[in-house]
């Protein structure tokens, strides 16, 4: 059981020289690198880390045209590779990492890489297998609606990597059969699912922020938000125990986009406050979507988030 | 210690998955390319895996020459990484290694690298640190005399690698300390030093194989070639005892180019025969400098090679 021997390991591992290592799964387009991002800014870039699993394609775009499966077939993927580098990273090693260049569709050159504090790990197959899942302390899962995820791929992919909407649209057709395969079975392996969504039977004006849907499950340790929240589905923001697709209980917060940034930042406080953080403010930038712009429902994720992520240091510290 | 616990895990390791693992450790232009393409025809290409630590170079050519150092200098390479990935492949374990194109002098697309049976490490930096050198069964340094070697590297610097003899002499200057410090001091942890040279008050005519001096060191077990040979310094194949330059007793065999095909094989039949082989004959094309040309030195020095890694393998077997 490979996978215990790591965690055995890890444990071991003296505090200071094993960083967090949080991973970010989901299907392409979800919204992992905009996560990513948010996170690393707000921990800063010199403590953390993020890699992107995607690096360990097995073949370039060319070759790829000639295959029956696409990019996410765990087949078409390094997988053991992938194993072998959480592992290291998740020792406090450091690893030569593979480059896939996603603009020209081709490797470069390697990139050797050290593991920071934080170790943010993204892209379609860091949950995959049990050995992967088992080098992260915080494991989450991008669950957006399917229309607005394609609606997301189809900007994406034509703005920044030259495809025509009927090229992307043909692709995730293509990608589907796989995407149920070895995709959203990881969502089951969250700690945290995350679904940026319009609320249904809402009509907002365009533009206005996504409302966030968080599955917290019981497979790690929340912030009490039920102290802050009641389950009044009619209130911007509020919490309520359901059952999970597959009959497990889990917590569900739900953030709406029209949620004001008053109430947003009473629930932000209660949370940095259970931190014990001494009355510091939460980082600068958290919920900005572009400059200037600020989306509550991101701000509340990205903090849920940053509390684990600051959790399992202090605890590692405590430890020590 | 690391490479204490490589070596147990090494112990422990099962024998059939774990490779015999051998180092051929020299300075540019020694030699080591044509020993390792020699056994890795011998054993057959399914058998055995061949790995350059070159391509463990952390700066392209371009970005070397605003460098102070030369590739010789371990800060030039990740020698961690290269830890790493031997101790992965001794344990039986697939690597991404990087590639250096000489030709280009760039990094291309890394290769996915599966052990076989039997693993060849060759290159500047295979014996550099304890950890490395834990991860071997059996160690080579190859050390021909210095003109020798500049020649040999002005032929193949000029001849393949498209440079002019006079930028070879420059760059041959520019590394010799570097060399003096990094490469030569390897050569006190081979199991076996190989120098390949003309022997001296003898003038052969041009073309005639260089004789072979073996220093088989009293580190592993060697075949009992005393049996066979004696220590009279006029016959063409001898082996006596000697100090090494650090005054440690090892054994000295020495076959000369003009040895006849005839003595050389008794020699190659004696090795063959208690290696215990049944009665099979010798690989194919053993001691071939090119198609047809067959130098006797050589094919000794092959010999005595094969026969320490089937001897390590054979031991795998008995003790599985």
């Amino acid at each position: 059981m490979p996978e215990k021997i790591i965690q055995i390991a890890r444990s071991q591992a003296d505090g200071s020289s094993r960083p967090v290592m949080l991973a970010i799964a989901g299907d392409s387009a979800s919204g992992k690198t905009t996560l990513t991002k948010g996170l690393t800014e707000a921990i800063g870039e010199d403590r953390c880390l993020s890699i992107c699993v995607d690096d360990y394609h097995k073949f370039d775009r060319a070759e790829r045209k000639k295959l029956p499966f696409t990019p996410l077939h765990p087949d078409c993927n390094y997988i053991d590779i992938v194993e072998q580098h959480l592992q290291l990273l998740a020792l406090g090693r450091p690893i030569l990492k593979p480059v896939y260049d996603h603009a020209t569709g081709t490797f470069t050159r390697p990139e050797y890489v050290e593991p920071k504090e934080f170790v943010i790990v993204e892209g379609l197959h860091p949950l995959a297998t049990k050995l992967t899942r088992a080098c992260f302390d915080v494991t989450v899962f991008l669950d957006p609606p399917e229309e607005i995820r394609h609606k997301w791929k189809v900007d994406r992919d034509c703005g920044k990597r030259g495809y025509t909407p009927e090229q992307v649209t043909a692709d995730l057709e293509r990608r589907e059969p796989e995407s149920a395969l070895f995709i959203r079975p990881q969502r089951r392996f969250a700690d945290i699912v995350i679904r940026f969504a319009p609320v249904p039977g809402r009509e907002d004006p365009p533009g206005s922020p996504l409302s966030a849907e968080l599955m917290l499950r019981p497979t790690i340790q929340h912030p009490a938000l039920d102290s802050v929240l009641n389950d009044d589905h009619t209130s911007a923001m509020h919490l309520k125990i359901i059952r999970d697709r597959d009959g497990t209980p889990t917590d569900c917060l739900l953030v709406h986009g029209h949620a004001s940034a008053e109430e947003a930042q009473l629930l932000e406080k209660a949370i940095w406050t259970e931190l014990g953080t001494d009355g510091g403010a939460p980082p600068d930038h958290i919920g900005e979507i572009s400059p200037g712009t600020r989306s509550e429902p991101l701000a509340l994720t990205q903090l849920i988030l940053l509390y684990h992520l600051l959790q399992v240091r202090a605890n590692q510290r405590r430890a020590a």
